[in-house]
């Protein structure tokens, strides 16, 4: 008995220190699981306030209080049309095809999923909200606030819920063997896109071009615009380092490690050639250029944040930034009227992370990768260029030349944004 | 004997592979649930430079470096009087009493407590700055600086403690079965209600009422001011997430997540219903409105954001931001001049969103929840109005008239907010 | 038999339950302790951006544009420089030696390390560029933008990681007993120490003192000011806490919670001093410096965040905010222009906090501390000026005068800072 009762306090101990190299318990690992999607998911939504301040630094002051009308509104439709059909239209979607059901979410939440679910829909709602962030600063200065939100409705209710269930929805182009980590393509290029149709249908502002050239218009607030690329960073190691999904494991909670880091990497490289070619070819240091090539070198690194080391995180990021400068002077010579260069950002940079994916990521290709690019682009484009044109022609989407000529903020939301007596 | 060893073996490997059912260990919950409550409470801190951001953006540009050095002073002082006296007043408290001890803080941390007491005790503090902040922008542009030091001490020190240890410290309310998840009532009514006293001792701004009616002050920034909401909506995450108290369990995650989406849902349609409120009655899409509305969203789900399905929190939020609406036109008849609308969002949303809990919390009544509020709102309205009064008849609480017409600023930090040559 | 199931049934079941005294498993401490690197990394890395809103908010409006393109630079080139050869000359270095090897970091994560390798790089390289960061202010107005990344890849990519290897990398300065918990000296005195070997090189802005006495230059916005305090003094949450180096057990999260309440209540005193002293001695409660002493209160309590009592960290951090005040008053005398105050802020509060040490540390002593602080205070004044001296005799740091008069926003960025209508 004596032996026995030796045996299994041998048997117990062993047992509680063998604890150590248990690995994660389930329960443990779905706490992390979803604190890691709670945490970026703030993180992401804190990107929201980001938009707002670069939109609202980088537009003229006679269009400020507009602008945040127009973000805090967005955020708002995004959260609400996601819950009421865009989540269930994107996840809802059967294996490898191209639609979901449209129902409102509901929580299905246990251990085994891994996950809460409602942690995850947080996470998903707040990156459909960053789609129709895009599309705002584009179209600034001159388009009617109400006609706006019903796009921003359909853009996060039914547009981007359809195109993300294609591939993060288990559809079509992820049964294809597309690759798009956090949404190079899947939210940047598709916020550019729909941007880009916006800008097309709109036109520029008045007085924006004159014969040809572009006339420069003032920025209301540089700090303004330099906090909100602040914010954009900092919620950017939401945006890629919650995509890895998971938290509760040794290879998941490296994982994330790195793609913090070479998310940082991208951006600092994407700031620094910026930098560096506004001042050799004008002369100064554009610091506008540098922010938006802090946005260029984050875009591009999030089709595939995992995979590149230090070096190959810094290249993808540096030629996401020159793109950024190379984009900005195409869309000029186009004509084309983005307030605060949302097009070479996001639809540029954004296309070519996702087409780099293979240089770094062995699992994929450049042809499938051209196809997820361009399927998603360009039924974007497509879909977003037919319900601005619809609404042009119905309700009416530009405000008058009279109200241009005051300022949105007088016409649209009566409330001036500065006023400042020293 | 053989047999024996191999009968261990398999227990052995069993009970290895058992720890996945095992659930989270007490000292893994210990971290999870510490980590809850620093996150959180750097989430609640944030809303201090939201609130500062907020009033900055809202006041006339004369008084913006004034509401800087309250916004910061309250802050400080509100984490040294909760740490001198409000904690242990707060949960020194006997069960089911009335008040706590007159001591300071120290810790007594242990793995059965479940968390790090000194977490909780930072989670709490920033609970009890949240209300001094309340009050900062109601009093804005007239109040001295010093006196209302000295109101915000017997605030953070006395007051609040008080009436919070009457919930959360286990006293009389909560043996009554009152319930406010978060504070829609213990600090978002009470800082409405001390405002609301402060206002009235106090008086309108010089030539804010004429003839009866309202004189529109212009808003410095409202960037800064929009800003100032994303990041109280930012901290909210905190403040209800955190309100949760535990982290390390499938229930504890869970509900977390249940709560970020409810909290998020409630300021989105605060914003939504205040857009399309003053859209259809002034013509204009009034965007302080929008901005005070997402805050009436946050601050009626705050007393229950577990319970409510997200379309109940979409109407509790809803409802809320209407109220907000209606009570700055009652604010307006009633000719009390609360410079950023803190008495509609925090007062009249909060005992909103405190009476309406049974709605979905089965365990609650409508009579409790009216016992609860109404006790609250009048001890703190009550004991302040006292204290204000006696304040202004003795060191007297207002700046002259000419120091009004100056601004705050000179007359009271001497450092001009803005310097802006363009 | 029956009686052996059972008792196996009852030793299994009880084993189930021990799990509970188990204690945290090894892989589960690992996803804690990397989480407690990359939430706190991010909080530092968002002290980048308060920087470049308080030094935004303190220069002149015709400089804010420049400041922001330094801030992100410095931010940007911090990034790339310590990958490249910063963290392994700081981490690489012998066992009591003084410098580590001139290679890139990579990555050797395992479970045994306890956290992953890179999740503690990000957390490190954020403290570099904080570095940085502190020198920007002080030399704001009058640097060229390309002379001072130069200095600013020296300082992350050679200065700061040798003095910083002395210590933290395990070097001769840890050798000997030396202390500092969260670089009190290591970052913020060494930054300091920089900082002044610029002003003193680069020489006050173009009359800046008339006759001996300051001539006030107004702040461009005191509420950006405001905001970036806020933000520092949120990320310093995450400066302090992540120096507890992990959260993964009963004493590690519990200390995490001390350090958070400390370092509040320092920043908290450091306001509440320079309120009093500046109502006192000016008669205005000078907003600025109550700004300027949150941040000494926080670096003073860097040091040793986590010894003492919170009464010790209030006077900590008291003492610190005083001596911004009296340092602010000696640069003055000796006529040195620190644009943002971030000497005293930074290096004589520093410094304070690191000879405070052995007050509530009884493992250290004041000799050693005091070596300590000495020797990387000379090393980075001494290197620094050697830089700027070889700097201003060769490419030039200065920009011309008619640059100053029309302000660098205008000579270097090419893009104003603010322009609003009203």
């Amino acid at each position: 008995m004596l032996k026995k009762v030796l045996l299994y306090t041998v048997l117990f101990s062993s047992l509680l220190s063998a604890n150590a190299f248990a690995g994660v318990d389930d329960e443990t690992a779905y706490a992390l699981n979803t604190l890691l999607f709670l945490i970026s998911g703030f993180l992401v939504m804190w990107m929201a306030a980001g938009f707002c301040m670069l939109e609202s630094g980088l537009v003229t002051s006679k269009s400020v209080s507009t602008i945040a009308a127009k973000n805090i509104g967005l955020y708002s439709i995004a959260g609400i049309m996601f819950w009421l059909v865009g989540y269930n239209l994107a996840y809802g979607i059967p294996e490898g095809g191209y639609i979901g059901s449209f129902t409102s979410w509901s929580d299905g939440s246990a251990i085994a999923t891994g996950y809460s679910d409602g942690s995850d829909w947080f996470f998903q709602m707040v990156f459909c909200a960053t789609t129709a962030s895009i599309v705002s600063g584009t179209l600034a200065e001159r388009i009617k606030i109400w006609p706006f939100f019903l796009f921003v409705a359909i853009l996060t209710g039914v547009i981007y819920p359809i195109e993300m269930g294609w591939q993060w929805g288990g559809g079509w182009l992820s049964a294809a063997g597309f690759s798009d980590f956090a949404g190079s393509t899947l939210v940047h290029a598709a916020g550019g896109a729909a941007a880009l149709a916006g800008a097309i249908v709109l036109g520029p502002r008045l007085g924006r071009f004159d014969n040809g050239k572009l006339v420069p218009f003032a920025n209301s607030s540089i700090p303004l615009a330099t906090l909100g690329v602040f914010i954009l960073w900092l919620g950017w190691f939401g945006f890629n380092g919650g995509s890895q999904l998971a938290l509760g494991s040794f290879d998941d909670a490296t994982a994330v490690a790195t793609i913090y880091i070479n998310t940082n990497l991208a951006a600092c490289a994407g700031v620094l050639v910026c930098a560096t070619i506004t001042r050799l070819v004008r002369g100064k240091t554009d610091v506008v250029m540098m922010l938006n090539g802090a946005l260029g070198g984050l875009v591009a690194i999030t089709a595939e944040p995992l995979m590149p080391t230090p070096l190959m995180a810094i290249i993808i990021g540096g030629i996401g930034g020159a793109l950024v400068f190379a984009g900005t002077e195409l869309l000029t010579a186009l004509k084309i009227d983005d307030v605060v260069g949302a097009i070479p950002v996001h639809l540029i940079a954004g296309v070519w992370g996702t087409l780099a994916v293979p240089i770094t990521n062995p699992d994929t290709s450049f042809g499938t990768q051209f196809l997820g690019t361009a399927s998603i682009c360009v039924f974007v484009f497509v879909v977003s260029i037919i319900i601005w044109g619809i609404m042009k022609a119905t309700i009416g989407i530009r405000i008058s030349e009279e109200a241009e000529k005051e300022g949105t903020d007088v016409a649209e939301t009566g409330v001036i944004a500065y006023s400042i007596r020293d």
